[in-house]
């Protein structure tokens, strides 16, 4: 999202605006948010985990983010809060708010008859609408986007360049989706017949939920019978696969590189570390939380934290370690060998 | 693939088509094709495995495709056939046909000097088709394709939007290209001279046989002195990415985001999971399945299933497994230890 | 990079650009490059690893590149050398020199207003550059990129086609950057509030030193307050996920499908073998190597090289070991049970 340049306020407007007890001068003006070793005059910052305290003394920023606990930690102008990550997050949407949307058919654009394009939207050069599509109010398209029959872009969405949303799928309203990004290609449906692989017809579309963002060259494949569907508020970092047939849950977010196999079904609030995998045809509960690669072979039934990872070792020690595991069956049957001579009997599992 | 309506057929007009002993009134009309769980009134459903069994008797469709073994198992029109997931895909493809491909160039699409475009070939808005070019029979590219110079496009190909074909590149014919995906980058060939990395030429192509598809955001490098070989009937999802002097053995299908390092030479008819490596300058033999998750770092010989991935656990009794597994050497000398104790004497491996 | 067909070149040519010492006769006209096995008569081959030397005998190559050690193994026209892999490397630079850029901006391009291009610059169809934009000398855009407001790219520098690159970001001299890469996409900036996440805003840029590749569908974000580097001299292959605010040193390679997560600070000349993944908030030293598949959870501070791969086995023999490692603590518990029962009394950790 192309963001307009900073807004200068003072600690005063931003409380204003975004609520937390104001402690010192707020009058003081602010114009940039950096990291407590960065900021400099006029910038504020933020202290979200206690491991940047020692930080705070140094800084030169004019103002800092304080968690109530900390409130006497400096001397400084600071808003003092709950949640200083979410305070600075909700500070860096207001002081680099979105640019505006200038609407606006470029010349260079293709429309297909019956499209419906909102007179607020914003339609970059190079896009193709096809036919029968919908855009909505204040949509903006990047260059060379391309939408697909009958597709429709929910108000307020803003596509980058180079996204194709295939026919028939719907984004719902304030999406984001980075650039390259594929939604509603043909699901991954074959079966063997006389030796060759037959296509299966992927007839079903993908629903986008409202507030989803999509990653760059991420690819949300559209349903074999039914739909696909990412429900609101889930958050899909870059180079992310989802397959046919997949429902991810509600504001569930995704890190970079993940792969969901057809039919899998994710609950609401999850997380999914990078690079993990989640077979196909299995359910995640609401709130289970997948380390970074770790593959999901079964369903998951319980809240919680999940992680099967081979820790990384020097590689002359994970030589060892790995040979070892790979025999890990003789060193069971050693040890049972020993148990067995000690106990004078065999033993039962 | 854009898919026509579905159109409706009687079953006995299906059984003509496509074989199998119809059961039952041969007049039933169908019109769609669900899950048993899903299906209403003038669809057909089928029955692939026995875990669906208990779904028959509830379901709301007309007519139900079986095997042989289940004839008896539900009074309604059926097909008794023997895979019934490959009838099912067989009639997906009938009911659902790919839509026609209208032939014609947009004006908006740039074709560089010396292209052959055959008349029957739909060519959409703002593709641009290389000097020298050759685009098949009934081929159809999707808006903003790129087709680079001396490229070739086969016969009844399908590439869909933002599909780039690198310069000197052939597709075969039927092929289907999803969105997004890249034929003939050039390959990731370095040394290093002097604490630098210099690059070295990739001058191959990329050679593609018939009814090959590859899926979105996927990438296939080309060759460096020789050419990167898929052959035909290989299908491969999403984001896989294939290094350059690859060579993929017809009727291999891979899942979504694998990766294949160059030079690897992969059998007929193999299968490899989601997420899976492959390193480079290895074999693997036909009919080698390699589960998803799974790294191969050297040749396969033999045909069969290979894994290689940690199993997911609770976080906190992986990280126990973990530390153990780290400390694995540790455990076997300890082991060694008894074992000699026990003895009286060294063991010897 | 499309490159030029091969030129041909005499031994005493290619010595006189190279180096190495020549051995045979100077006059033998060199049109190709081929493996010892393939080699063809007018072409030259080299023998980089004592693995292929057994093919030296039955080369057909007119020529060969070869190690100093290697000097008399063969009868045949030679040039010697310290590293026939980079010299092979550097000779195919000189023989298939990358084609001319032909200065021009097609008549489909959309250029933005203050965009500033260069007069030796090569703008392909359907390319956007925004406003303010600066396009280098002798730069080549491919056929539908687009180049936000405010980006640069470097001198000499090569977009295939459908690259974006975002507003603000800038590209060094000599970079090549393969089909469908993006370069500035937003960051992966989300916090949890009032159980909605709620976006960070991505303010930084990505800086790409000189000398960089980048590969097809490789995806680099922006920064979130500060930039995302890419120091001189850095190799990305294909399918690489950068995160923001990463800072990647010079000269270091990464192998296909590899993620970064945000914040991550990797080191010089590092290594990173495909489909590896690194954590965020991390330090890498220089000279690490990380091998394939490999996920990186904390700092290394110590260069060497690190893995951590479950080893691949036949699927039921991999199925023990699983079991046997999920359930490592009962071993480890049984252990230590003997050594208690033997030694009389508890093992003291």
């Amino acid at each position: 999202m192309t963001h307009a340049k900073s807004r200068a306020l003072s600690l005063a407007e931003i409380a204003a605006h975004l609520g937390g007890e104001l402690v010192g001068d707020p009058d003081v003006r602010i114009s940039g948010i950096a990291s407590l070793e960065r900021a400099g005059p006029a910038d504020i910052s933020f202290l979200s985990k206690g491991k940047y305290r020692s930080q705070l003394g140094g800084t030169r920023a004019s103002a800092v983010i304080l968690h109530r606990s900390e409130r006497d930690a400096t001397a400084l102008p600071r808003i003092v809060c709950d949640d200083p990550y979410a305070y600075f997050a909700r500070l860096s949407m207001l002081m680099y708010p979105p640019s505006e949307v200038v609407p606006g058919v470029h010349p260079s654009a293709v429309i297909g008859p019956g499209a419906q394009l909102s007179m607020s939207a914003a339609i970059g050069p190079g896009c193709h609408v096809g036919a029968g599509a919908r855009i909505g109010e204040r949509v903006a398209l990047g260059s060379g986007c391309v939408v697909g029959e009958g597709a429709s872009i929910g108000d307020d969405s803003r596509l980058h360049p180079c996204v194709v949303v295939y026919h028939g799928c719907a984004i719902g309203r304030r999406a984001v989706i980075q650039a390259g990004a594929v939604v509603g290609s043909d699901g991954f449906g074959i079966a063997m017949h006389e030796e060759r692989w037959i296509r299966i017809a992927q007839v079903g579309r993908v629903l986008v939920g409202d507030d989803v963002e999509i990653g760059a060259g991420t690819t949300v494949d559209r349903g074999t019978l039914e739909d696909t569907v990412i429900e609101d508020g889930v958050k899909l970092d870059n180079q992310i696969q989802i397959g046919h047939n997949v429902r991810v849950g509600a504001h569930t977010a995704m890190a970079g590189c993940v792969g969901v196999a057809g039919s899998a079904k994710i609950g609401r609030y999850c997380t999914v570390g990078g690079g993990a995998i989640i077979l196909g045809h299995l359910e995640i509960a609401d709130h289970v939380h997948i380390s970074a690669g770790t593959l999901i072979s079964k369903s998951i039934r319980e809240p919680g934290t999940y992680t099967g990872v081979f820790p990384f070792q020097r590689n002359r020690d994970w030589g060892r370690s790995a040979a070892l595991l790979r025999n890990i069956e003789t060193l069971e049957a050693r040890l049972r060998q020993l148990e067995e001579k000690i106990s004078g009997s065999k033993r039962e599992d």
